[in-house]
């Protein structure tokens, strides 16, 4: 008999917030215990988020009030910049506790770098220095010994899977690489600003950020690890008019391979993979066939251009982008199987 | 140790009969051990349903070449007016099966009203007489004793659900029920028709069969049957410009009783129900509360209009409306608990 | 050759403005002199509005600071409950300039229903007394020789075009009328609300003010006039997935006529109208047959209940519903022909 | 006192031919004088496109029915593949009338380019000699003489305003242009295709015809003129959930030149066009500034990468994109003001 590992959901009123707890909800081993949201403390959750009707969840609190050291691990959906304090905190009153962080406050290995980006010093470098990047399929070991996790973004976490093991095993000029990226607008996050209200954003698609958008970062901290050097890369997104759903179509540069070479080295990569699937030559994948699962699709494709080839990933950015990766790397640390709570087929249409 | 049930999907190739292999999949009990769509015979699944390329299921199969004297059950998703013959050859050859039908074939009792509403002849009279209607709340016992049972339409089981526990207790005047519902594009089937291209019904809304959907009929036999007399009912459906979702805004007259009487009638009814919720005052039952799952949110409203009352319900056409009942059904006849393989939660946003 | 007329616009940072603004630009007798926005004097329109980048447009300034001595109109697009004392002010300035008011401030006839609808005492209740209430179908001449014209809503625009020949004519029981409304997001407006992000609102519809909504009262007052007596309709809003567009579903109780006499009022009644379509038997209208146009379509329809009728009204909010009918109002106290600047057929798909 | 020209729409139940028509009915100086549809002879324009019920259009006819002689000019929105054999007998029974065609039949230079594109001989290679590519702001002057003008794909049209100053130039590297292109459901016509059900398209994106999509061909064939060697580009379409726009982002290489001199070049190369505009620095182009109407937006953006840059271009792809270039182009052939008919503004939100 297996006891339900207590969890709590800070920053539970967001969308990476809400999908955690739409699959913890179900997730046979834990046990939602505590759900925080600062600004909406003493509401219940379906208040804030009114499907959540069909479940019998706790009360919001403000984080401080919840007693650490009663849970086992922590999901984290703060707004960037604010997670830093308070995860100090939580591991401070409970040093044991597993965390799983959705902001980005702990992704950026390099505190220079991180504050550049992001606009401030780094609040917690003593933990920086443990905190794992949370790319389950590339941090297994690091990511089941640790106890804070930093799960990328959602963009990285697409252009990552497509890329990194090309990059490692120099297939493509790791100096050239062109991701166009596509979000949902569930990406842009639930904060009142009016470019993502419906009227402004149904019916059109925008870019944005362009040459500025922070997951850049993330991507080129990874890749660089990856080729063994600094990297560069275009990272461009544009918000698509759709909750859910994200689409990296990644132009590379052929270093002495094809594109079979290419989709080989992704089959080998992730053959034994649960989440991420490479597509059969021809197969293109699209938002639809993730929507609400923790699945990744990748297709590999010749570019009219010699010498070119073009990937193609794509995922649902709240699921393998957000919560479901979270619970993933929750599942290693916790040493159940990868899978868990995470069987969720694609709703499509 | 619990055996799996040996289930096959008729008509695997519409949105009906991959909601139903979406969930069974992931059903505990069940294994699903053939797929048929005869124009796509000898196809993989995923070529027909590029997302179930995380599933492994059987090759999709002319329905004529399955041998169903190896199965337990059959969840049938056939375009109406095809299913009547194929389920009498399957009860044929094996009269043990467990039918759950997703098409209109069997859902009126009376065959006069069928020819009239489906433009022929009944073709497996005989068969009607034992196919039990499956608006699981209601009909519990006869469909646990089935072996065929006609999953209601998806405006319908809204309707229904909604107001028939009012008829029953007499609270509103059965001869003046206007239910103006709205559905998502799903509910217009896979049929390749312009009506139903993005480019025509995306960025709009169109009133459709105004005054002659068939759900009409179905609507009118179950209140009949509770109100203990025929009743007409208004039924003015919409096509809204999403996939999934439906939602049913029923004006009704009061019969000596309050708003309060209405909400807490259904309270009492659905009491027990796993299933479906009834709203607490003044909370607005939404299409995304429900999307993808099996629930069922209702609502009760004061009108301005003295006398009259507006009772909202709202559950996902594909779900609810069709292939998650259908498996709920199927819980039932095989003596499962009723939510098994059922406890998805809304996908929102 | 004629003098172009100097036309302001007032709260021109919501959508009614800028559809103001996307007709006047092209409106051969009028040039745009000034645009205000309070909250964005000093910009440019196209930092509020980037569409606008084709336009020539004044500054936006804050509207104490226009010169309304040299102004002969002012079409007026600011938020609820702002409109009565800005006017008051305008027109003190200039006692002949002409006020096309959007807002809903002075709509409403009887001071007493206003400060019960809208939370506070009228604050301008001595121009209440010449406001007329900018029904242009109905209210030609009044509207003509008028200085200050309330301009309706959206959905009281559509349910009284379909509805008020038949009060008038006493072909329905004005006592039990149901509008079942649906509305594009841009009703919503441009502030910055939850329910209007598109996460939140997109892929879903939600039922709305379920009978609360304001507009009932300036239908309800209509009706009663058209009745003779007071009127208490039902009116119940649901948001739809799309931008713009309209669409009421109006569910009426004969007396003593056909769904053919219903028609045939109708089409007599606009049979002269150049912006109002009665649809032939058996078209049922649909949103994107008016979108950016100031049509109406209206079709009536047989209810499967006996003695009920469905009568089927459709605009598109910003334009008949808003600015639309602005302008076709101020072509009319300008002495215009009634579409000049209206003519822009539906853009479809 | 000017004679309008007497126009005809041959294959006007499609997307292009419907726009011609919103385009050309509210045209100073045309008349539709004839509608063909082969597959709707004899019926209404609005029952083919409900839209229209505010138009008095001629009834649809074969277009082997039209007496050629009495028109001054087609614009044609027939299939591709169609319109060589069409085009070819209508010039024969009036040498003098001008051809606007939409479809791709013409827009190849090289006939074997086309046979090996289009997969069959082109059927007219004498009129294909005289055709001329229909980019208005490239060609003015053979446009205007010429007879038959061939408008350009929607993604080339705005791939090509985008690039072509700028290879002319010699400012970027003609051999590494990649052009990541979205378009709405509009782009992919009426036809009945499951792929464009709302059901399969809408909330989602799908790249398409990844590396083997027809219009690389005529980006290549212009791009090439201006190279003055022959090009290969990267064109990779996706599928957008909305109905019209057009965005294409082209990642381009610096040959010696700055992102400011990409920017100073195409705002010279445009700074006398009317539905050119090149967007300020930092000011990012959006389908929705320009929905609806005949104008382009292009910006111009660093790369992180060290000399590459962005360019984006976004028009509607029905109307620059198709329809309304090829009024445009009527009106240089016709010596009217080249904007004639062509003002609308967006349609925004």
């Amino acid at each position: 008999m297996s006891i339900k590992r207590k969890v709590a959901v800070l920053g539970a009123s967001g969308y990476t917030g809400s999908d955690a707890i739409r699959l913890l909800a179900r997730h046979p081993n834990v046990e939602i215990s505590a759900v925080t949201a600062n600004s909406h403390a003493g509401k219940p959750m379906n208040e804030v988020f009114p499907h959540f009707f069909v479940l019998d969840l706790p009360t919001l609190v403000e984080w401080e009030k919840v007693d650490w050291t009663r849970l086992d691990a922590v999901v984290c959906g703060l707004p960037h910049g604010t997670t830093q304090d308070v995860i100090a905190a939580v591991l401070k009153a409970n040093p044991g506790i597993k965390i799983l962080d959705m902001s980005a406050d702990f992704r950026l290995r390099d505190n220079a770098a991180y504050a550049q980006w992001y606009g401030h010093e780094h609040r917690a470098p003593h933990l920086q220095q443990e905190a794992v990047y949370g790319l389950t399929e590339f941090y297994r070991e690091t990511i089941a010994a640790a106890r804070l996790v930093a799960c990328p973004g959602c963009y990285p976490t697409a252009a990552l899977l497509a890329l990194m093991p090309l990059v490692k095993a120099r297939l493509i000029d790791a100096g050239d690489i062109v991701i166009d990226a596509k979000s949902g607008m569930t990406g842009a996050g639930r904060g009142l600003k009016q470019n993502t209200l419906f009227s402004e954003s149904g019916e059109g698609l925008s870019p944005y950020a362009v040459g500025t958008h922070r997951h850049a970062a993330e991507i080129e901290q990874e890749l660089g690890v990856a080729a063994g050097a600094p990297i560069t890369v275009n990272f461009t997104p544009h918000l698509i008019p759709m909750a859910r759903g994200e689409l990296c179509t990644c132009y590379v540069r052929l270093s002495g391979a094809t594109v079979d070479d290419l989709r080989a080295t992704l089959e080998r990569a992730y053959r034994d993979e649960i989440f991420v699937h490479i597509a059969k030559e021809g197969v293109i994948p699209q938002t639809l066939n993730v929507r609400g699962s923790n699945y990744v699709q990748i297709g590999v494709f010749p570019d009219r251009i010699n010498g070119r080839a073009i990937v193609i990933a794509t995922l649902d950015n709240l699921v393998k982008g957000s919560a479901g990766q979270a619970i993933q790397n929750m599942n290693l640390m916790f040493g159940w199987p990868e899978a868990t709570g995470l069987e969720q087929i694609a709703l499509f249409p």
